[in-house]
Order: C-alpha cells, then structure tokens, then sequence
C-alpha cells in the first residue's frame, strides 16, 4: 500500500448558508483544489459524506451532482454515509483507493445543509441514527442519549453531578474560547467570554445537559485534495501525510456493555494507532467529536489520553488546553465551531492541517508547529466511530 | 492489487417483505456466510448500499445497525449511497478494500424496504435522485424521465413510436417470462404468458410507458462474501472472480447531450471492460438496469453489446433471449425480479453467480454454463453508474 497525502484543503463558514449543498460543497472543493495547486479536472474520483441531504433539501445521490457542479466530468462520485461520522469515512475509504494505486488525485470532504430543517425537526432526523426499532419508538434522541451517558458517568466514578456539571462547563468555556477565534466558526467572535456559570445557567436540555452543553446544527463545508505521498511535493511544500485510520461499528444501547466505554470507539482507535505505528503519547494535538460537552471527555478516555474517569478533572484543570498535555479542540470544536453533520470529519482534518502547517488562526496556534494530530468523528449513539492520524512526515 | 473472489451468496424473496431491513439484510447475509462456509464472526469488514432507509423506517446510518445485528463486532460497517445503484458501489468498494489487502474476508451487499411509503410517497421520495434544484421543482419523476428517453429515441432513429412500444413491450415480456420461472422473483409464477398487446394495453404510467413497462417497488436485500482471490478454494469450489469494476458520474438533464447516451455509463462499462481486459463480445450474459424497458434498450447500445439504435429492433427479434446473442437480465431484471433499490447491485450479482455455478432456476440456465458475466446498475437519471465483470477464472 501506498502512504497517503493531504495536498489541499477548504473549507466553508459554518452558521447559517444561502448557498445549496452543492453549492457549499464546491466552495469547499474549489478553494482545496486551488490549494493543491492544481486543476479540478485532474480529479479521479470524489468521496464524499452526507447525512441526510434527502431531508434537508429533498435530494438524494449529492456525489454525483457534486461532480457535476465542479465540472469534474463522468468519474466515480460516491457518497458514504455514516451519520456524524459520514465526512471521516469517505475520507477513509478515499485514502484506500489512493493507496491501493486506484487513483492519484482524488476529492475527499462532506457536506451538510442543517438549517432547512429547523431545530425541532433536525432533533427528530438526527435521531434516526440511533436503531430504529428500540430506540426510536422509545422517544431517544442525541440530547437524551449524552444526558444518560453523563448521568452514567457521574456515579461509575463517584462524582458528584454537580460538579461534573462544572467540569463539562469547561469544556463547552475552552471550545467556545477557541471558537470565537476561528474566523469559519458558527459561533466566531460569540462566546469567546464565557463563564462557567452561564453554561450552568443556560436554558436545560436534557438534564443534567444545558443549551451550551450542546453544538449548534450548522450548515457547511469541508474538502480536502488527497494524492499519493510519493508526488505529493510536486504540488506543494507542506504536504501532510494520512499515517493511520480506523473505522468501528456499535450496537444498539440495550446491548452496549457500558455507555461510557464505547467498544466502537475503543477498537477504532486502536486501529488507527496501530497503523500509525504510534501512541496517544505521540499525539500532539486531537479534535474531538464534542457533540456535547460529555461527549468530549468520555472520547478522550477511550482514545487513551487519559485513564477512566480521569478526563473530566484533567479538563477542568486545562490539561486540553493550549499548553496542556493534549490540546483538544483547537478549532472550536463542533461545540464552538458548529457541526454539519456530514462535513464535520472534514473539517476536523482541515483544521489539523492548518495547525501543522503553522495557519491556524491567531491565538489557537500550538507552538512548535504540531508534529502529529488526530480525529475522533462519531456518528449516531456510537454506531459508527472514525479516527485518522496525520503527520508531518511519512511513517 | 490482489484478485478479488465471490465465495458466498444470499438473496431474500423480493416483494412485499413484513422483516425490518435490518432483517431483511441479516437473512441475505446468514444465507451468504453459510454459503461460504465461514463463521460471520469472521467477517472483517461491511460494505451495505441502502438508498432511502430515513424515508422508509426512520433509519439512517443502516450498516451499523447490519453489523449489530448479525454480531459481527465492533468491525468497520459502511453504507454507500448512489440511489438504484447503492449496492454495486458498495461492492466495487469493497472489492478495492478486499484487492488492496485491507482485509481478506467482507461482506458486502444492500437492501431496501420500499413498501413502507406506498407507490405515490415511494414516487416521490425515488425523485429526490433527480437534480433537486432544477428537476424536483419541474416535477420530474423516473417515469417521466425514461419517457422522455423513449421518445427521443423513437425520433432520433426515425421509429415509429407506435413500433418502438412494440420493441419495448417485448423488453416485458422477455423480462416478465424469465422473472416468473425464478421463485424469489416479486413476480413469480405471475406474469410469464404475458403478451406484447397486454402490455400496450396496461395503464399508461407516463406516455409512452405503460405500468407494464415499468419495474415495481420492492422490499428486499442480498448480500455476498468477498475473500482474497488467492484463498477462495480454501472455502468453496467453485469461486467467481470480479474481474472489472467502472463507475461514472453523470450530470443534470439540462446539460446531457443525449438522453439515449450518458456519457457516466459509456464511461463506466469502458472502465470495467478495460480493467477486465475484455470487450463485450466476450460476455455470456448480462443483468442489465431495466427500471423501465426503454432502459434496458439504451443500456445494452451505451455498453457497446448493440449499435446505436439497433437494441430495439434486436431485443423484439429475440437477441437478447436464452440462446440469443446476449442473454438479458434471465433473473427477471427489476421488471420481473422486482426492485428494492439499495438490494439491487448484489441481487444483479446473486443471479450471475448461480448462472456460473449451473444453479439458475430450471428454464432460465444458460447452457453451457456461462464463463463470463456482466452488470449495469444505474442510479437516478444517470448520475451514477456502475458496472461489474465477473468470470470463472481468474484474469
């Protein structure tokens, strides 16, 4: 097999959008192949992820019609759809056609176009990634699965919710901070302040969860050129280099063992790592799938940053901040920068690129320049999990 | 790239199924791992086509859901959409994964439960495969489509319309005899005496297609075992190779050239052709995409087994019958096999194989038994072909 680069990347405001899918999407495409320095009729094939397209704006099979609207001629178009986690899974299989020398040049990304739906209905939709038949009829959606997770939590490890309150607030403080410093972030230059206390005190969701306790549904963007390693500096001088990836599978939450010990996201991850020849310790930085704030602690336990039960008091105590022992979320996360279901495994990608090539946005750079980064993209109640490793250099 | 080996196959009755699709999936893949002889626990990977299962259960994110269901473990579960098409792009992925040497062992298939909607909402919501900002608000629907191909095709070859219904009739015939020799055919036993005056005389759907000119929705999935091509005699005898895949993108009807030409399908049957190292003189038999019988026409022209113009003639003189120069769709094709979008890609594949392995059903075998095969799916107006060469032997 061959070793994968990322030679281009875009990447669209997330918030509100006037634009269409498609629309969307081609921004993104056309600023990553502006980037790689190269033509869009050079591509091979496209990958692309998206969620639930047919909802939002009654259209279904928006690869192909992607395709079109780059003008990128007959070639393959494929949409992998893995809900939350549609963008890292084409991503994925993207890196495998390229590395079985399918193709040279390919377009990877996602897409998602929330803001049709409304809230009410988004919530509603969404949900249709958990199982259907169990936890559909039982009323379950995202908010309520976290809620239960966090609940889970607090007793497995004896803290009192109270203060697992406060230490997910930290959370949803950092991502935020970051995120009103990401000019692409829904929540740019919004909540860049925020206390402890306000996320406490905003309006509840699912208890324990509050309203800042949750990522907004966004509308978006992400793609990225991907090319074999060995021409990769043809086109330009910072390439980065996809060195592990790892996909997993989870059940229905009546059969999951323990809802804050994700096997999907534990065997994934693992996968990754192994790939990679690395160790969390390797990592210099990740962004998490923080769909709620709980959502990030618990993924960074089963990734293996930090022992069970440890990542909350960790966080509260800045060891994911700028500076800690493992920058989380630099970007926003989806908590600060916003989530299009289908392109935020993109975008997470993108981000770590900018901060491997020194770009991120002023006041979220890591320093030195990060060697290695990861992703952690989750879709659904833990049914589909992704991770991919990058680095600086080959492995 | 290592060859790739179909070892196991699986196919429910298609029709009106009371099974979720969860179910409907399971049962095609116990059926396939016990087919190949192997524990599903050995299974790697999962790659599923699925089209509309939000619209039709309230279920995204399905090959999860799959790989929960029939146990499989925290592995990688996948689900490509590319409308009608899903499937074939599920197993052209998965024969990469399997070729590359990602995994040895995947299961790869789809499914659909369309009967869920009704004809009218079903209508619809199969639509949404059309352009959704220029076609969904001139109302465009599939039958309205390939009317339109008939049409033009009737002008542009300078036939009669009133003899081209005649060719085309014979399409449903032929279709309709087969489908009812083959017992998990939606049309079993139902419609084999059919004759040409009653399909010109069933209601008309959309002008000039009549009812009987179409295929119906169906509930339904098959699923097949992919292994490494270097270790399939360790689990069957007799093992068929994937020796070509193509798949091609196509673009908005406002900007084809020619409704009777996709550019995405000439491409893609050119790309399988090619990576098979073979030309359609040498295929025995092909499943071909007859969602409608003008369908199946122009396909049989765009993948080279007929000129321009001539399928019609050729297809209502026998030449696509059991002993004709090109065996068509012997499994009843969507016309008479019936149609469960996501399924169709692997049940297209499901019937080739028990060609080669002399187990079609009794008076649809072709004789001698068939070295090379072929498939032609197709997804909404074109915009996303694939097509499959499967052979005895290895290349």
């Amino acid at each position: 097999m061959r070793e994968v680069a990322i030679i281009g990347i875009g990447h669209t405001k997330f918030g509100i959008a006037s634009k269409t899918l498609i629309e969307l999407f081609s921004e993104a495409a056309l600023q990553a192949t502006d980037d790689a320095n190269i033509d869009p009729k050079q591509i091979e094939a496209l990958f692309q992820g998206a969620a639930l397209p047919g909802f939002e704006e009654g259209q279904v099979m928006p690869a192909a019609f992607s395709a079109a609207d780059l003008n990128l001629g007959p070639i393959p178009a494929t949409r992998c759809e893995g809900a939350c986690a549609s963008a890292s899974v084409a991503i994925r299989d993207a890196a495998m056609w390229v590395g079985a020398g399918a193709y040279d040049l390919v377009l990877a990304g996602g897409v998602e176009k929330a803001s049709t739906m409304g809230v009410s209905f988004a919530t509603r939709t969404f949900a249709m990634a958990c199982h259907a038949s169990t936890e559909g009829p039982a009323g379950l959606t995202f908010p309520g699965v976290f809620a239960m997770a966090a609940r889970v939590y607090a007793r497995k490890y004896g803290i009192p919710l109270e203060k697992l309150r406060e230490q997910m607030a930290y959370v949803s403080v950092k991502n935020h901070r970051h995120g009103a410093l990401n000019p692409l972030a829904h929540f740019y230059k919004k909540y860049g302040a925020l206390k402890i206390e306000e996320v406490l005190n905003s309006r509840l969701v699912a208890d324990p969860l509050t309203l800042m306790d949750c990522c907004p549904f966004s509308d978006g963007a992400s793609a990225l050129v991907l090319c074999a390693a060995e021409v990769a500096r043809k086109y330009t001088d910072d390439p980065v280099y996809i060195l592990g990836t790892g996909q997993g599978s989870g059940t229905p939450l009546s059969k999951m063992e323990d809802l804050t010990k994700p096997v999907s996201r534990i065997r994934s991850a693992r996968a990754a790592f192994k790939q990679a020849d690395l160790s969390p310790e390797d990592i210099d930085m990740v962004e998490i799938h923080d769909c709620f704030t709980i959502a990030e602690l618990i993924a960074l336990e089963s990734i293996g940053f930090f022992t069970w039960g440890e990542a909350a008091e960790a966080t509260a105590t800045g060891q994911t901040d700028l500076g800690g022992k493992i920058p989380v979320n630099m970007s926003g996360g989806l908590i600060g920068k916003g989530h299009p279901i289908g392109a935020t495994g993109a975008s997470q990608i993108y981000w770590l690129v900018k901060q491997m090539r020194g770009e991120a946005p002023n006041g979220n750079q890591i320093n030195p320049v990060p060697e290695y980064g990861m992703t952690d993209t989750l879709g659904g109640d833990f049914g589909t999990l992704c991770h991919i490793i990058l680095g600086r250099s080959k492995r």
